[in-house]
Order: structure tokens, then C-alpha cells, then sequence
């Protein structure tokens, strides 16, 4: 038999990808901590109308949907918000506000194959609820700058775009676009930049229908300040309401960080008002992370009212940027190795390891005999820092001989004090 | 609109059931990294025919299987191992021997409901590829048993009961039970505990349809001891293998943990050596954790012979017995609270609550203007261990008042001095 592969879009993670997704995960959950957040989790799967409902269209043909044994239609996640909203609705008021949440959920979604875009990936995912204030947004942008950081990026490698889905709406509407056409016209503007500027022009006057309201749309979106859209837009609410997001991001001192741009609208159904997403700053890859305002999301799950902000960064284009930044992570998978003179005997090796492993030090031994050549190959493979030699003649007075395999250097140690010089030894490492 | 529930046999894990969760994962990671296991993972599901011509019956008739949008049948993964040796069978020779692995799978499996299990679950498994020796089913069984002293459990609380496939089949065919009803007879003896002894006893009969057979068979599975079936048996092969297990545990200073138990054979259709199961004390719950040698697996999926053993052990069963033992976690949220006396400029807070946070420091503040009394209940509810109070008196002079939660001791520490003090602080606390 040819062996098998695993499904198109998805991962094997052998142990070196594995402690680099592992290391970009430890460096997530730090700055989750750092900003205050606490981690929960939800299904792996819903039932299908959670997602058919709220998501919109372009998340709903991605859908891996099926059928149990007990004929329920369920969908495997695509994203983790539904779930979130679904959870805090469930608890009506009881969860105190504001709830600041996070997880690191694996998503599925069957896409068309491309770079930074998989079928199987997995997110970051940060929000806050109960808070309707831009202050939650500003809170949850600089955590997504903290996030970068933690990564070690700067300004020079990725920028925060902000705008507001509230903005566009008043604008259009403000100019006679009816309402019934926003829907359709975000998710346009959501993947302008990923289609041709005719095929784009073709599908705006597709949806709008008027030379005037096309005309209106194309040059509202070349504005490239929040100063310039008020001389054309004039004092609207919603630019009150970013002006003091950017003050608030001032305090953060991350305004290097970000930026206004009035083409963000992100693509799924549910945002309701400010919203953003990070890109890397030549804008050579898809979206690094998206996020924004969902403050009736809760309510449609039945819940109590619930103003919510949230962002997620996916591992697959932040893979890719972290690639090209020569990100990499050497562990060993076993910080001493034991060898053994005396192959008759396993009790040496397997008593010393033992007192080791009760100690907490990380430790492994030849499980076969062989001879000291080989067992030094398996102390290269398993990246050990310092090998410990056992049932030789220093053994018949108490002692063993250690080396250390950065440098060579070899010295002997009272197997009494065996574990605490061990410990100190790799401390200072 | 009703809030729906997540579907049946999954969890919702709020914060409270997270840090569990968590808790217990890192107790697991920390014992692979003391006995020297990397970790790996694989995909969510595989191609259904990875599971279905390899695991046996009972696992297959629980498959949560799919079409997807590319009409290919698929399957959530019920069990990590087929992943595992279809990654080591794609590398053929390359990855260097022995092979020592783990990962903690999220898992799925179409079940009845009852106590410990779920249709959604978690695992760990570790695994050793490449040593035929029982040496490595001797590193296992030490290393399970670490995992449940990670945990806070002693040889009052688990037994590790060991047998052997080898020892049931030479035992069978010696008395002249022919070879195609070894794996029925297996899957029937893995199910004798959870059956009524007359259904358990009709079955037998239905198999092996001979008296004499049966007979035999319900006196070998009532020898106790090894020694006992010496006396029975002979000296087969399987019985050496099996006194050398156990000498080798007794070096590891295992013994008190482990028994001999001729019953245990393991539902799935790959073992075929050593096998083991662990069980609360007073079996009063479903096995904690089982593995044993599967030599032919790998091989199996086109790649080269590697003789292999691993083990898994089940979250929920673990819950259960955790549960018992008044196992909890609480960790705060955020360890500071920034209050801010002057609630009309949120620079105070913010600035504060960068300088923390960009030294590593887990706080919060509020995202809502509030008196003093609203913020303290908010300090509460991130379970935080300090507050410290910004924009007051004190910080005309540079300096900030600091609260203890704990005690409800206060000091002033100079701004300059913040960080420093508080991450002592921390540290002593």
C-alpha cells in the first residue's frame, strides 16, 4: 500500500513545525495575559443554522457541513464568534461585564487553495463585551499591536487600518443609496482589493444601478484622511466617534502603528461599526487580522443586548511573514541524556533517569543496548544539552561523569548531588 | 429568538472550565517533557479509509464521517494513531529512531452518553517507535504513571493492569481455537466488564461453539499471577516478555502500581503484544488510559517496519476523577487593576497600563468612566492582586497609591519605580 496523504488543506506537524506553531502560540497566550484577557473554548462543532443565520454568504458556501448518526446538520467551526455569542447569550446577565475573552480556536473553512490560506488553520481570537464605548476598541487595536510585537514586528512590517462600517453607511445612505444595498455593497468593498479595478467597477454599478451613486461611492473611497472625508462628509457621528478612537490609540502610543482607511469593511455580516484590519505594510499578503464592533450579535442569539468588539489573526499569513523574518525554534526533546558503560544492566540507567524526571528535568536513555557510540547519535537526536554517563568505574565510588555537549567539557559529580548540580547546570544555559 | 444550545456530547468551556482544562493540559505537557517527548499533531480528520480498514469494528461504527465540498469522504478523527503512523510511514527511513512523540488530540466519537464519555474529548498520547525491546513498553508505563503523579495521584488512587495479546493467542491456539476467532474473542473479552456474565458467557459460546473451548478459555481468565499460568501455560514466549516487563518496572520503583491482569486486551483491532489499561482503584469508573504495542502499523500504510507502542489517556475520565479530589484552579484575570481617581482623562490609566503591560505585566483597567466603588468591584472580578490608583493627589508628586487585595495593605511607590516594585511584588505573592 502507497502511503496515504492527509486531506487536501490541511497539516501534518512534525515536532519541528509542531514547537513552531507552539512557541507563536506560547507568544499569543502571553499577550493575552498581559492585556487582561482569559481563555475559554466551544465546540469543535455547531449545529449548521448557527453559522446559516448570522455569518453571511461568503462564510456560509465555505461551510464543512454534515449529517450525524442522529440526523443532526452540523457544521464543523469556520469562525469562533457565533459560538462566543451563543455562550454569553446562554448565560444571560450572569457573566459580569465587561467580559474580556480569548482563545485560540482551529477553524475550518473549504476555500480555494492560495498562499497564506488554508482549509485547517487556526486563529487568535480576542474580544469584549459590555462595553460600547470606543474604548474597547482602542483597547482590543493595541492588543492586536501587542500581539505583534510579542512576534517581534515593528511599525516598519505591518499598520492597523481602521474605518468604520457605521461611516459608510451614513455616507451612502446620506447620498440616496437605499439600505437594502449596503449588504451586497460591503461585500463588495471587502474584496476590492483582490479583483480587477473594471471587474470592481462593473459589479458597483451592477449593485447600485446609478452613474451618480457609483461616481459618489469611487470618490468616498479615495479620501485618504479622516480631515478630507469631513469637508465632504461633513460632521458625522461616526467620524466624532473615530477621532476619538484615534485620540485614545494616542494615549496607547501606538499611533504609528495605524492608520485610517476608509476601504476597510471586512467581509462577515454581523459588524456594526468601527472596524479594522492589519495588514503587512507592503500589502504583499492577505489580511494578517480583521476585527471590529458586533454589538447586536448576542441580542440575535437570544441574549440580553450586548455591545461587543472582537479580532482574530489567523497562523497561516502570520507563518508566512514570521518566514520571512527567519522565525525558528531548536528544543531539545530531552535537555540530558543518560548513557550507560554497562549495557548488562538497564537498572543504571533507568534509576538515574528516574531521579531526574521526579526532579522535573527532562531526560531520556538508550531503550536499546548498544554501545557508547551509538547511544552518543541518540543524545545528538534527541538536541541534549549535557549527557550523564552511569555504571562505570567512577559508579563503584559513587560518582559519575558528566559532559557538557555545547563545549566538551567534562567533569564528575557525587551521584548524591547529581540532580541539584543538573538543575544549576541547565539554569545557567 | 431561543439561545441554542452546542450540539450533544460537546463541551462549552467558560473561563472556570478552561483553566482546568489548561491545568491539566500543562501537568500533561510537563510530564512528555520530563520523560523526553516532542510533540507532534496532525489534521482534525483524515480520509475516511484510514480509519476504516485499520482500527477495528467498534471505533468504526462511531466515525463521524463526511462528504466535503470536493466529494471526498472524510472522517473527524475518533483516535490519533492512524495519523500518527501514516506521518511516520510518509518519512519512510528519515526520521531518525527511536521516535518519541506525544500530542493532546481533540478527538471524536459517535457514542451513547454516560459517565466519562463524551462525543467530543480530549487525549494524550505518547508513543515510542522503533524499539521491539519491551524496554519501551517499560518507558511507557512509567511514563503513564508519571502523568497521574503530575496530577496528584498515587498507587491508593490507579493500577496499571498489564497482559499481553501474544500470551491470549499462543494461550488460544495452544488449546486449539482456530485463528479466525482470535479477533471476535478479543473483541468480546474487551467488552467482558461493561456485560452481564450470562450475555458474556452466551456470546463465548457463540464463537468458539464448543464447550471444551470456552471452558478453557474462562479458566485462563481466572489465573491471577503470572506465576499461576506458568503452571497452566508453559513457558511461552509471551510469559518471558511479560516477566521481563515486569522486572524492568521494578527498576523504574513502579511495582507498587502495576498488576498483572490477563483480562485486559484492548478494543482496537491494531495491537498485537503487550497491552495495558489503568483503572481507578475501585473500578467504579471506565479505564483512565490504555495502549500497547501495535508492530505492524506502520507498515501497514506503506511504510517501513516499525515496531511501536504507545498509550492514551481520556479527559473525561480524568475529570471525573479529579472532580473527586476537589481538583480546581482560580487565577486572576488580570494580577493588576489600574483605578483612576480622574475619570475625565484616560490617559492616566492607559499610560499606566502600557508601561505594565510592555514589561510583561498582566492589567486591566476600566473601558468605562465609573467611580471608585465600580471600579474596586470590577478589580474583584479580574481577581486581581493589586490595584494601583492613578490620577490622585499623589500623582501631582509622581508617585501612586498601591492596594494589596489580599491583606488590604497600601504603600505609595513612585511612578518611576512602578514597574520594578510591582513585579517584586508579584513575585512574592
Amino acid at each position: 500500500m502507497q502511503t496515504p496523504a492527509g486531506p487536501k488543506g490541511t497539516r501534518d506537524f512534525y515536532p519541528e513545525d509542531m514547537a513552531i506553531r507552539e512557541s507563536v502560540f506560547a507568544l499569543w497566550h502571553a499577550t493575552c495575559m498581559r492585556y487582561g484577557f482569559e481563555q475559554y473554548d466551544g465546540p469543535m462543532f455547531e449545529h449548521l443554522e448557527l453559522y446559516t443565520q448570522k455569518s453571511g454568504e461568503e462564510i456560509e458556501k465555505q461551510l464543512y457541513a454534515f449529517e450525524d448518526k442522529g440526523q443532526r446538520m452540523l457544521s464543523l467551526r469556520p469562525e469562533l464568534t457565533p459560538t462566543l455569542a451563543r455562550m454569553v447569550a446562554a448565560k444571560g446577565t450572569a457573566l459580569k461585564r465587561p467580559i474580556r475573552w480569548y482563545s485560540i480556536p482551529r477553524l475550518f473553512r473549504y476555500e480555494k487553495m492560495q498562499k497564506g490560506r488554508l482549509r485547517e488553520f487556526f486563529q487568535l481570537n480576542l474580544d469584549i463585551l459590555g462595553i460600547a464605548e470606543e474604548s474597547a476598541d482602542a483597547e482590543l487595536i493595541a492588543a492586536s499591536i501587542g500581539m505583534m510585537q510579542g512576534l517581534g514586528f515593528t511599525k516598519d512590517d505591518f499598520t492597523v487600518h481602521i474605518s468604520s462600517r457605521t461611516l459608510l453607511e451614513e455616507m451612502f445612505l446620506a447620498v440616496g443609496i437605499g439600505a437594502e444595498k449596503l449588504q451586497p455593497l460591503f461585500g463588495l468593498l471587502d474584496k476590492r482589493h483582490k479583483i480587477p479595478s473594471e471587474v470592481f467597477e462593473r459589479e458597483l454599478f451592477g449593485i447600485v444601478a446609478s452613474d451618480i451613486h457609483a461616481k459618489s461611492i469611487c470618490e468616498m473611497l479615495n479620501v485618504a484622511s479622516l480631515a478630507d472625508l469631513k469637508t465632504i462628509g461633513g460632521q458625522l457621528p461616526s467620524i466624532n466617534k473615530l477621532e476619538s478612537l484615534f485620540a485614545l490609540l494616542d494615549c496607547y502610543g501606538v499611533s504609528d502603528f495605524v492608520a485610517f482607511d476608509i476601504g476597510i469593511v471586512r467581509g462577515l455580516a454581523y459588524y456594526t461599526g468601527i472596524v479594522f484590519e492589519l495588514f503587512d505594510k507592503n500589502r504583499n499578503l492577505r489580511a494578517i487580522a480583521g476585527g471590529g464592533r458586533y454589538d447586536k450579535l448576542v441580542g440575535l442569539y437570544g441574549g440580553p443586548d450586548t455591545p461587543a468588539v472582537g479580532f482574530a489573526a489567523g497562523d497561516v499569513v502570520l507563518g508566512e511573514m514570521l518566514k520571512e523574518k527567519h522565525f525558528s525554534v531548536s528544543v531539545p526533546r530531552s535537555k540530558v541524556y543518560v548513557a550507560t558503560f554497562d549495557t548488562s544492566d538497564p537498572a543504571f540507567a533507568i534509576q538515574t533517569a528516574q531521579n531526574l524526571r521526579n526532579a522535573g528535568i527532562s531526560c531520556e536513555f538508550s531503550l536499546k543496548k548498544c554501545n557508547l557510540g551509538k547511544q552518543m547519535e541518540q543524545a545528538n537526536n534527541a538536541r541534549a544539552l549535557i549527557v550523564i554517563f552511569v555504571g562505570g568505574e567512577e559508579s563503584k565510588a559513587g560518582k559519575v561523569k558528566i559532559r557538557f555537549m555545547k563545549n566538551g567539557d567534562e567533569t564528575i559529580v557525587a551521584e548524591a548531588e547529581l540532580v541539584a548540580f543538573i538543575n544549576d547546570a541547565l539554569d545557567k544555559s
